[in-house]
Order: structure tokens, then C-alpha cells, then sequence
């Protein structure tokens, strides 16, 4: 019938009972910062257009008035330039690591954000892979040994949440243990990058984080991007090991999977990255002329929503929280 | 793990991501009025303690301050004394008609108020049935013509919804067209009481709509209360024929009917009707000290929300507003 | 069409097909009883009317005449006056429990009846919570190899089935295991208290069961009510451990998580407990002429069965029985 | 966990709550029966051994040991051999049918029992094809027109069901309409054959049935075997024409779409047609020796309710209620 | 357990067991083609690089090598210049149409591709919108009997596929009758843009087929990109009213709703249409460096196929047929 | 509407876009083979028609032609006439079993041949059942860690696959732990027997196996007809314990099992056993003319495979590999 689908919209009252839980408020985002040893530093990055990599002391004014529009949560990353890279990655949870040493700061400056950080090995080896090597590639066993004493440092220095993003299997599960033997189990959230795909928009990253490996190609236990049944069962293997929330990455081009995931686990809040690449698209395409990036932004977001995302982190949350600001979103 | 389920609580952000949609707001609540003709009347009615026929004046001094605390939406009954009852229920939709009287007030007095008008037959008929009767019982292409008609009258005199109660075949087709053929499909929703059970919850009710039968016994095309596949079957039946939104009444002995209904149709709002006897357990348990009203009351609101309800039509909805107004809802 | 849900049913064989699984035969009912130390006592429940605690010699009486209308099974509850109450909850499965003398002599006396206990340590300790209790609150270990062990007492003196009520994560895979260790795994049933919502319709069972807490609130790990995903991983928690049957608790308002729980676990059979603020809403209201009665009662099971559940422990089995016997249900 | 399946059966009352439906009663069979013009007749068919064309003299000594048996429902086939056959099937409802004509008796001689006729005009026209053709082939408004005539013919006669089998498009609408139109449809229930998949299982009932078409092969409208989706659609479209009941024919390759039509349509009674190609399978097997024919006859029997049938048309229906009859079922 | 994943993948026969319906073959590719008036005419547009508008002596060249290397289906969209543009889009079905004048000659040309017509109005109508106008705007009723007629138009110059893209309510129905009237509804299929999001992403589409609007904004009844319902309810709209397949558009920010569309239609064959801003986004980011085109262009492919589609409509496939003819893909 | 289900088929490319995964190439299809002791053996079967028992230079000469059709996949059975059976199956794996001897010749002679082994006692032990016994009936834990180690032997010998046919609990688990502590667990699959029922239908292959027990009746642990339950919980433990592919058996019979169990592992391949008693069925309904041989075998992988089956353990692979050859399937 033509007209059915127009006689529920009409009043107000009507469409607050049509909404559809796709609005964007601030704690439905989660801002990605690079930290960097030298605290007064601010390194733009050339393939994220007006993103930097950030000292503590800068990191602190970059956040002020964001946190002050709204910012709810960041998602910390650690890059070192001078510390030592070293095949056991030390330098990932040594005194000196940026993230270990901006946490109290963070902590204390902002008490109301909930501070996550990024575990992994990658940013910390030699040889720029994600865990432990032996003889024959990956020592699985020692990898995740080592991913959960980093992960205790960061706890003991004040994250809220941990988020391994190394898709190596059992993980969570040891993490989760350390947890518990810490008594840690009720204050630590456990983030799992539990579907996190081998993706060619990971590029601009790379540089950000500066963690491409020395060596080999694909990196850690990445999905292929044609397998969602490899995608349902990472998820299931995580939840099954005390993963607290959930994480696809990419995002644009993996929208169903997010489906899937909060389909099969519409209990866990459901995290999207809004990768690099995504980020790049956007921004050289609206440069181009060939979009409107606002109303493109908007567009994303709302899709991210409505395929299921709980939280959204994206390198745009300044953007975003200005327009919510704004009130035109 | 002992420890799982705890894991993603602790702190405000992390809560605001595991909501689940149980709150009550305004907008999930449509509070039912009894208008009668007398414009100045209040007349209590026994077997619901605290609720009253009202005349039209009397309706707008109770509901002003309700509307002030933030009352969105009412759901209309008339009930006749002295008007005549026949076999066609004229006084449905007569110019003395209280609910035909009382919608140009109501739209002037409460501009924002959204206002459903409940469409039967059996409070205007002289032998009680919802429908028009013929030598073999109802008459059912007689009775969903004379039902489009007086939901036309009411759409015409002010309602923003139409709610047919009479669970008769066919009868949202019949006034969705007439909708249609008056231009009004896009200005006025069709609520239908799609899965109404025969239910033993009404009794009160009718001692305050005045409309036991004179004769017969199980009225109109009710369900029986065992049978979730004729509920599947009638709600589905409704929205092919162009209902806007479907209520499933009582509430409380169906909340798996109010789930299987929501998880059929989740892009339809879906209302819950809290009925009298409902009104009457809550009301007479606490008042023997069997249970505490309030944390009853909430308990009751949180699980019909839980089970899929939109909206909520109660008795209850001025202590509600009451204990939204007080923060503690 | 008119017509469409009416050809169906006209014969017979045809609404023999169309059959719903709802009626209620004896095997769908459990009947609670508090059996307390006096063997001869009566004492009546003032906020459960008509209920009595009974010591075993009047609950033999009391049983033999449901047991000649075809009561299959019952719920034992122990209650304790003069035997101590300590921080172990040592009269629990002490030689002198009620619970425990009397199962041996119900199992001689009923041979048929299927035998239900009841297990956890709020009646039984000086506090009243649930579980041991250390100086950080409830003590999970201790407190699941405790009921473990009181499960082992209750079966060895002759439950078919134990039923630990207290909602503390992993108390069923303990129970399994001592199960197991003591060749006990295919002679006794584990029916988990697996969704049990912090409710406010337990009032009247606390008088009976004489188990309020002497300090704090919310006892135990019972789940929020607006939470279907707690209960959803509640139920899936307690089938990985080993449930051979599970419950939802209370029954009413959580018919949609019945539904719910039905459909995650096709396979268990799914008891649902009609608990005491319901007994007394239906007995208020009916005493209060605002229902009649036996036909909200036959309603009330109708629904539970409609929703999902295989059996129902209520209060009323008696007046079921003889509605039973008298083919009115 | 090894013992995990076990600790719920060992009760009668838990083997009870564990029954999964899949029991035969009387009511889960129909049973089918040539009928032929010779009253007296009885013609044994060669391929489908035990089994006989029959005089409604005949068929009412064959029936009556099985009514009393507890036979509560047969399907009826003409099977003309003197009368003529036309391109227009005029014999289908001539008042020299053999249906047409047993109908009456066998309302009289067995009151209680539930009648079908199968409609269909391959058995009597003249090129065997099971519609009217025009020169490019069958005519489908014709030919639903016809088949509706034919309906209303067995229905005035005294058939409680009719069974269209040709799979043509429309043709419940048709039959439907025509049922309303003559105040048949509360008294006559529609039972689709709604998935009839083109087969190589249904040589011997052409012998039976004497339907051969004269020229061409695969007749009518019949479903790939392949397809699923189409299974789905037709399925859909007979139930939206207004179906009251539907079938899945052949049964055994086939249970998998007798699973997909139940879980699609839960609340319609669904039958499956054990049809001759099957019949002959088993018997063959086990006169070879090759299987136990009362064992293979309860699997598959079994099989099919655990599929989701209701109700299974099947020539073994003799042999089958001896087994009820003597406790072996 | 870390290696559950791995153990079914090592032997080639296993992995075709494994294999997950991703692969790019030709027939999963649709490729679009704006034709023009003048037939040598060769137009690049400056926001599509490398894509040009064509006439037909010229698309006939571009396409005989894409022929050769596979290419088994393309979509055409007319353009005018010369041609009159007026209130009624009279140019859409004339004589001197570019697309009308092509297809004779594409059948001719290249007799086993697939031809595929756009159908809509506002390439032709003065006033840019997709239908007739009346004084209260898009009149539908004139609208979709115009739009049967153009897609009648499209079937007897030689279209296999009529594609309405306009949205409008009813217009499948509208066409299905026409194609029946016409006696064509076998040899022509009805493919619906049903799921249209009103985009940010079509804007270098409008300067390809020259169709901005000269006046309003949002045009015709596209679906607002948060409503996964208004989503389904107009795919289910389309498929009751005869669609034969069904696209989503566009693709990268809607793969969550290109999953609901073929997991509630899976036996409709999925269209997705990759558009002109998903085009623009990837050339310019891989321009730019930000990205590897080739593995980009192959991981977007890969996750529309992975999220249910079974073509896609991209300005890529020249490219990509290129890529399976290297075997790169 | 009648004509609803042509316009999409009429194109080649149409076709291709409906096609729905039922067609039978080779790699769908697993050959069983039953080997002896004696190298040079033929032993035809008398109640397998057709079918022989051979010694590894007889199953050479048979496989080659079978190989060089594109035979894939065989499944190995050893038999045993002159080697010892005894309490704990010592020949299963000696050195002088059939199987282990026949492997490494397979390995080389048939490089590209995937070889599954059959994993069980019943063969092997002097009592005919599959585990070990104990004074009071099977010891389970004993039992599985036998299996695990002929398990051992199997891969070691060269197995690709090895495939426990016994269903005792925690098998699989047993299977995999041994697997991943020799190091084999990503070149050696797991094929769980998973959902085996009990059936009328396994008569003739315990002729060919030799492995009817001694007493007792009901063998194992398979799984009652009627218990569509017990399934799912079956598959589910032995996806949970590591099992990399799942089975169903029989086949025809259960084919709605098979769309069940599919369903809910769709990442997991899933054979079928067309077992011994369904091919004596076909060739004895065949040979008595009831049946089309050809026709009703290419009906049965239609829908085995329609009903979800990736591939077909059938002692009728020679004759399809025939078929597929001739292009007739
Ligand atoms: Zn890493
Ligand atoms: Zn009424
Ligand atoms: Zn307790
Ligand atoms: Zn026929
Ligand atoms: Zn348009
Ligand atoms: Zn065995």
C-alpha cells in the first residue's frame, strides 16, 4: 500500500517511538592518541592529515577542551623512538614506556575518562612482529605469557580497559587469568580486538605507530577478509575466554560482520575502528570535491550505529563532538 | 568463570554502553481517560480505587498538571448515560458523542498532546457486542464498515490515532481505506489492538466503560489465552492490512506474546495495555501488605519494557510521572 | 481474509493437530512445602494464606491424599527454630535438618513421588546471606564447596533432584563435580535456580521460609530485573556447567525470559517458580472481587505454559489437582 | 563432560518433561484409498504390494476393523475406468464420480471419521495432464477455475477437507474464494499440497492411481528437487491464498524441507505424504532381507514427526495401528 | 584451544569443502554505461576519472574487448542534451532515446550479454524529480502508471532487465502488471532498486547522468540512512508486489543491510551498486598514496560478496575483469 | 501471482545468479573401502550388492580408473579375519593391520588422495563392542584414551583424516589433546561420527565389517531416533572438545538433522553417511522396477546435498563418478 509506510511519523511522540538507537552521543565514541617519550613533543603524521603523535604535556591540551566538549574515553598507543626495541618487546611496559608514564597523569587530570590502552608487541620488537618469536615463527605460549604482564603494568598504572590487538589465540584467556590472580577482575574491563581482519586499509597506521615489521608480510593472526565464519568463531573463542567487549576493525568495508558479532553477542558492547585508510578516504575524497565531508561523516557514523556499533573509535571524534556541540548531529 | 559477568561495569561510560533500553520516559507511557457527557462530572468507579469518569472540564483540571509533568499521550473511552444505545451504536460517533466533543477542546488546551481515540462498537450498542448482529451473530462486513466510519469521525474531529479494540477480520484494511479515501493516511496512525486475549484481567474494566454485554458471554474475536500461533497469525494479519502500530493486551500474564510481537514486527511500536485487573492485583496485594507498591510498580514497567514494549498504556501513569518528576523511576 | 484463521478447527482430529502444548497435567506441577523440626507442628503463614509449615508427620498426612489426585513431585524447604544458626550454615546438612530426616522416610512413604530439595545456606546462617561470608563480603570458593557439599548430604539421604537457589557463579559445575566424584552424576538431577531476578514479589516467601537477612539488602548474585542479557549468559553459564534442568524465578512478570530461556535451551526442561507475591496478588485481588478466581488461576498456568515452561512450582497445586480431577482444567 | 546427557532421564516424571512430540497417535495418520466405480470391486495393484483399488462396498469392509482400530482420517483418490475422460475432466465431479458418490456413505457409515479428497484432473482427462490446456499449454485461469467446481462438488457431497495436488499457481485463492462464496469455509478445511517436488518416487501410485499423462513428461507444476528457496516461496504463496493446512510430498529426501515449511509455518498442522516410491523401498529392503521392516518402518516414522509432521499420509496405516494396538509403538 | 582453525585447511579437497561463495566471477559483475545522443560522441567526466559518457559507436568499441575478457551483463542510463526535457520526461521513451535506439542494436551486437535498462524520470523531466508533479507534489498514482509505461518501452526494444531506481511506492507492482499485460513477464526481469539510502555518496552520479534537481533537495522517497526497518519493510514491499531481484545502494556503508537483505530474501539474487563517492573515495585516497588500489579495489569486492551479494554494479569492471583474466583475483 | 516465480530464470546469467550449492562435484563425494589382510583379496558382500571387501592390490587396481575420474576422498575400514581380537582391540593398530600397512602404499601410489581412517574398537575387540569394557559395562575413560592412540597410528601411517566412529563422550577431546601433543594438529584432521543415531539401517555394512557384537544389543553411545535434542547437544560438545568436520548418519532419514546440524555450524564441512542399509533400499526398489535407478540416486544427492551436506560418504561413488563423467549429473 503506498502509503503505509507514513501513517507513524507525523507527531513527535510518535517518532521517539520509531527511533531506532542510532544516534551519536559522546560515550558512543573512543579517541585513538599516539603518545610519544618526549613530553613536549607534537609530530604530525604526513599520511593522516591533522593528526600528531603527541608528548603527555601536549597530549594534556589537546584532550582539555575536548574533554570539556564531552570526550568520554580515549584509546592510548605507545611509539618509541629512543627506548630499545628488543626481541621480548621490554620496552612495552618498562617505567619509561609513554603509556606507563602518562596513565596517573591521565588518571588524575581527567578523573571522569575512561582511559583504554592498546596491548601489543609490535611497537616494542626488533623485528616488528606481535608476539614472541622461536625457531619456527611465533611461540604462542610466550606471546601470550608476555601480552598479560604488559597488560597487568598497564592496570597497575591506571587503565580502565586493556585491549590486545594481536588476534594470537588464547589470549584473552591468559589475560583474563592474570586478571583475576591480581584481584584486577572487577576493575579492568578486557577490550578483545576479537575480529580484527588482514585489511589494506591499515597503511597510514603503520606510519602513525611506527610498527611496520622489518620483516615477512602479514603480520600476527589476521582474518581473511572473505571469511566470516573465521570471523564468528574468533568472536566466540574471545567471549568464551572473559572478553568483556568486542572490536571489529576495520569498519566501512566490514559493516555485516558488525551485524554478525552483535547478532551473536548482543550482550557485549560492540566497538568499531574507524581505521586509517577509512580516515584517508574521507578526507582526500572530500578534498577532492568529489564528497561533502560532513554530511559524508555523518553518513558513516549513523551506518556504524545501525549495523550495531556500540562505541565507534575513530580519529574524527574532535570533528564529531564539535557537531554534536553544534547540535547538528 | 565466577568473575565474568562483572567484568564490564565498573564505571559510568562502561554502563552507559550496556544500557538495554528498559527506561521509562514520558513518551512510553499513554494514560486512559473515561469521558462521560455530563462536562462537569467525576465519578469514581468502585472496582478501580483512585480512577474516575470525568466530564471534559474535569478532564482538563486533572490533566494539567500531568501534562505539566510531562505527560505525552491519552488514550480516549466515552462512555453514555443518557444518550441512546441501539443496534448500530449510534452514538458512536453522534455530535453529542463525549470523546466527538472533547477532541477540539483537548487539541486546543494540550497542543502537544497526542491523543488516541479507542474505536469500538460495544459501548454504544443496546446489546453490548462489538459488532453490528445479524440472525447468525455478527455481522462482520457490516461491522468494519460502521467501524471506519467512526474512526473517521474521530480522525475528523481531532484524533492523531485511531484504535479499533473489536479484533474483528479485516477491520484495519477497512479503515486504513477509508483513511486513504478521506486524505488522511498520512495525518492520522492506526493502532490496533492486534493480539487481544480473552482474558479473565477485564473485569474492572468494564464496570468502568459500562460495557458488559446484555447477552452472550466471550465477546467478539478474542484469543484464547493458550494459543501464541493465532497471536503470530492476527498481528500479522493486521500489518499486511496497514496498521501503524499493535498493542497486545493484558500485559503481564503475555509478556512472552509482547517478545514473540516485537521480535516479529521490531519496526513497529509496539504498546502494552496494563489492564484493570492488572491495576487491581498491584493495588490490593499492597494494600495487604503483601507486597511494597513502588518497587512492584517499577518491576512491572522495567519487565514490560524488557519484553518489547514501546509504550505503555496504565492507570498508573500520574504516580509514574510522579516518580520520574522525583528522579527515583 | 475474513475467514482465514476459522477452517482449520472444526473437527475434532483437525484441533488435535492444532494442539499447543499447554495443558497441565500432574507431571507439570511441583509442589513446594517447609518442613520444620517439630514433626507434629501446623503452623499457619500469615502472609501466605492457607499455607502451613508442617512438620513431617502433618506433611505426611497432607501429602497422601495429593499424592492418591496424582501429585508427581515436590520442593522441600528446611526451616529451622531451635537448631543453631552459624557462619557455616552447619544445620544445613546437619543429622537433625528436617529436610534431611525426613527424605528417607518420604522416599519410603511416596515411592513414586519425584523429590526436589531445595539447597542453600540463607536459612541456615546466623547472617542469612547466601554463601560463607569473609571480610570482603561472600566468599565464592568457600561458599560453592560448601553447597557442594550440602547437595552430597541431600542426595545420599534420597532427593532425586537438588536445586541450589543462590545464584553464586560456578556453584553448578561444584555441585556436578562432587556429583561425579561420588558416582551420584545418573541418579540425581541438577535443576539450577539458573535466572532468578532480585524481585519484589519474594516478600511473603521470606516469612515462610524465615530467611530475611539480619544486615544489608540485596542478598546473593540475583540478577537486575531490566536485564534479559544477564539472564541470557546465566542460563548458557549454568548448562556449560552441567545443569540437567533449569528455572526462571519469579514467574509473571518474566514470562518473555521464559520464552527467552526456552528458546536458547530447546533441550532442558524449563521449570518456572509462581512464587509467593503472585500467590497473593491472585489471592487479594480474587478475596477483593476484582477476578474470579479459578479462572485467573487456569489463565495464569495457561500463560507459563504457553511461554515455555515444562513445569511449574506453585502453591495452588492443590486446588490444580482438583481442578484436574474434576476435568475442568 | 562424559555424563552430561544422562543426569536428567532416570525418572519417569523427568523422562515426561523430556518427551519431544514425536510419538504416532491415531490422529498423526491419514490414510489413502482408490476408490473405483465397481462397488464390489477389489483390484490389487502389482507395484504396490498388499495394497488394492476398491468398491465403496469393499472400501466400508476394509475400513471398519481399521476404525475400530482408531483410524480417525483417510484421503480419497478416485480412479475412474468405464466413465469418460474429457480435456475438461468432467468425470472429476460427475455424479457418477466414485468420490462423489462415497462420500455420503462414508459420512454415514463412519461419523467420526475425517475425510479429504484429493483434487486433482489428471485422473480424468483425457491427455493425463492435471489442468485444462489451450494451445500453449495448461491454462491456468481455466484450470484454477475447474479445480475450484470440483472442490465445492466434494465439499457439498461431505468432504471435510479437499487436498488440491496439481501445485498450480492460485489455486488455494481460488478454491478459497469459491469456499466463501458458496459459505463452505468454517465447514471445510484447505489442505495444500503446497510442496510437491517433481520426484522419481512416484512410479507405482501412476500404476495406482491409473494417471499417466498420455504425452509429455514432467507434468504440471511440480518443484525442482534442488531448490529450497522455491520450496520456501510456494509454501508462503499457499498460505497468504489462504491454506489451512499444508503438505511436503515425497517425504523421506525430503525432511529437510519438511523441517524449513514447520519452522516457517509453526502454527499450520503439516503433512507429509510417505509416498509409494518410499512404500516400495521398504518393502523390497526387507523382503530381501536386507532390513527389519517393523524396526525401519518406526525409525522412519519417528524421523518424520521429529521433522515436524503432524500428520503422515501412508499406506503402511494398517500396520501401523496394530503396533499402537498392541503397545509395540 | 590455539589451533582449533587450523586443523581442516591443509589439504586442497578440504579447502573447496571450506570454500565461502566469495569469488569474483563475470557473471557477478554489472557494468554501468551512460549513453548519449550523439553516437561518436565521447564525453570524460571530470568527477568519475576515466569514466566517460558514450555514444553508441562508441560503446560498441569500449565494450568489445570487456566482451571478449568476459563481460556478461551492463546498465544502461540515457543522457540527453538536444532532446526536450519536460514536466511529463516524455524524452524517457521516445523514438530518439539513446538507450531506446541502443538495444536493438546491442542485441544484435553482442547476443549473449545481459542488457539491463535504468528506468526513472528525472533524466528527463524539466524539473528534475523522479516523477510527475501535481500542486502538492509527486503525484505517485501518475507516477508509477508513467514508469510501467517506460519500462514496457525498455522490454520491447530489447531490455532483459527493467531497473525502476526512482523508490517510489507501488511501482513494482505497476511494471509487473504492465509486463504481464504485454504478455512479457517471462522474458523480462524486474530488478528493484528497493533499497535506496538517500546518500552523500551519489554526487559524482549526478554530474554523469546530468540529473541534479533544479529545485528542492531531498528527492523522491529515498530510505534516511539510520533505519535498518524502513530498509526491510521496503524490500519485503517490493518483493510482494513481484520483483524477480533487488539491489542495495550504496554499498560500502550499508554491507549491514545487504546481509538483512539476503538473509530475509536469500533466494532473490542480491544487486549491490558500487557508487560514483565509493569510486571517488578509492581513486583519490589510492592517488594520494594512502592506499594500494589493487588490494583495496579487491578487499571491497571480497567484503560485498562476503556480505550476500551475487553482483555488483560497479564503474570497475573493466579493471577487475582484467584482474580475473591475469588470475590476480 | 501466478507468473511470480519465472521472470528471473530465463537468461543464462540469470540462471547462474540463482544457482543454490546442490550440484556434485567429485570433491563432494567420500568413497568407503573395506580393507583385509589377505593383499590379494576379493570378497563380494552379499548383502551389499555389487560391493567387495579387498586387499590393498585389489583396492589399487580398483581405485585407479576411480582416481583418474577424479576421485578424491576414500574412507578406510579394516577387517580382520586371522589377526587376534581381544579386551583392549591390540590389532587396530599393530603393524599388521590392514589399514596401517595399506596407508604409506596409498600415500605414494595416490599422492593427491585425501585418506580418512574409520576410528573404533568394535572391530578389533573379542567382544564386538566399541570401547573397553569394565565389570559394570564400557569404561569411558579408558576406552578414549585407546582411541586416541590408534588415533596416533593412523596419522602417523599417514592418515589425513582420522574419523571416530564410537560417540563415547570426550573422544574428540581425547583425539585432539594427542594430536596437538605429537605435534600433528594442523596436518591431520578431525572428523567426528557426531550425530549418530541408532538405526534399522546399519544391517548389511556389520556384514561387511564383520563387526556385529557378541552380546548386547544397542552398541555405543549412538543416539535415539526421535531426539533431535541430543543431537544438537552432541555436536555442539564435539565442535567445543576441537573436532574439525562433523558427520551425520544415516543420511535419509535424517536429513532434517542434517539441515539442523548445518545450521548451526555452517563453518563446519558436514558429511553424510548414505549408509549401507539406504543403498541396499535403492538397488532393491531398482531391481524390483519400482524405481528408476538412475534418476532416484541423483534425487538422493540432490537432496542430501540441499539439505546441507558438503560431502557424501556413498558406496555408489563409482557409479557417480560415471554420471558426473557422461555429464549427466
Ligand atoms: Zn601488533
Ligand atoms: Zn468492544
Ligand atoms: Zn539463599
Ligand atoms: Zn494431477
Ligand atoms: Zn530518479
Ligand atoms: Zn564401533
Amino acid at each position: 500500500m503506498a502509503t503505509k509506510l507514513h501513517g507513524g511519523f507525523f507527531h513527535s511522540t510518535l517518532r521517539k517511538l520509531q527511533e531506532q538507537n542510532v544516534q551519536i552521543h559522546p560515550h558512543n565514541l573512543m579517541y585513538p592518541l599516539f603518545l610519544v617519550e618526549n613530553d613536549d613533543a607534537v609530530q604530525p603524521i604526513p599520511s593522516m592529515p591533522r593528526i600528531s603523535r603527541l608528548g603527555i604535556n601536549e597530549a594534556k591540551k589537546h584532550l582539555e577542551p575536548l574533554v570539556a566538549d564531552g570526550l568520554e574515553s580515549i584509546l592510548l598507543f605507545g611509539v618509541i623512538e629512543t627506548l630499545p626495541k628488543d626481541s621480548n618487546g621490554s620496552s612495552a611496559d618498562s617505567k619509561e614506556n609513554p603509556v606507563i608514564r602518562a596513565l596517573p597523569k591521565l588518571r588524575e587530570w581527567f578523573p571522569n575518562l575512561l582511559i583504554a590502552c592498546d596491548v601489543c608487541l609490535c611497537p616494542y620488537t626488533d623485528h616488528g612482529h606481535c608476539g614472541i618469536m622461536n625457531e619456527t615463527g611465533i611461540d604462542n605460549e610466550a606471546s601470550i605469557r608476555r601480552l598479560a604482564d604488559i597488560s597487568i603494568s598497564y592496570a597497575l598504572a591506571g587503565a580502565h580497559i586493556v585491549a590486545p590487538s594481536d588476534m594470537m589465540d588464547n589470549r584473552i584467556g591468559a589475560i583474563k587469568q592474570a586478571l583475576i590472580s591480581h584481584g584486577l577482575e572487577k576493575k579492568v574491563s578486557l577490550l578483545s580486538y576479537a575480529v580484527k581482519f588482514a585489511s589494506s586499509f591499515y597503511g597510514p597506521f603503520r606510519d602513525a605507530a611506527k610498527s611496520a615489521p622489518s620483516f615477512g608480510d602479514r603480520r600476527c593472526y589476521q582474518l581473511p577478509s572473505g571469511s566470516k565464519g573465521l570471523a564468528a568463531r574468533a568472536a566466540q573463542r574471545d567471549v568464551e575466554e572473559g572478553a568483556d567487549m568486542l572490536m571489529v576493525k576495520p569498519g566501512l568495508p566490514y559493516l555485516d560482520i558488525v551485524r554478525q558479532t552483535k547478532d551473536m553477542f548482543p550482550n557485549f558492547p560492540l566497538f568499531v575502528y574507524h581505521v586509517s585508510g577509512e580516515y584517508a578516504m574521507l578526507h582526500h575524497a572530500a578534498a577532492n570535491g568529489a564528497l561533502n565531508f560532513e554530511a559524508a561523516l555523518k553518513e558513516v557514523l549513523t551506518s556504524m550505529r545501525r549495523a550495531g556499533a556500540d562505541c565507534i573509535i575513530t580519529y574524527y571524534t574532535p570533528q564529531i563532538l564539535a557537531l554534536i556541540k553544534a547540535k547538528s548531529l
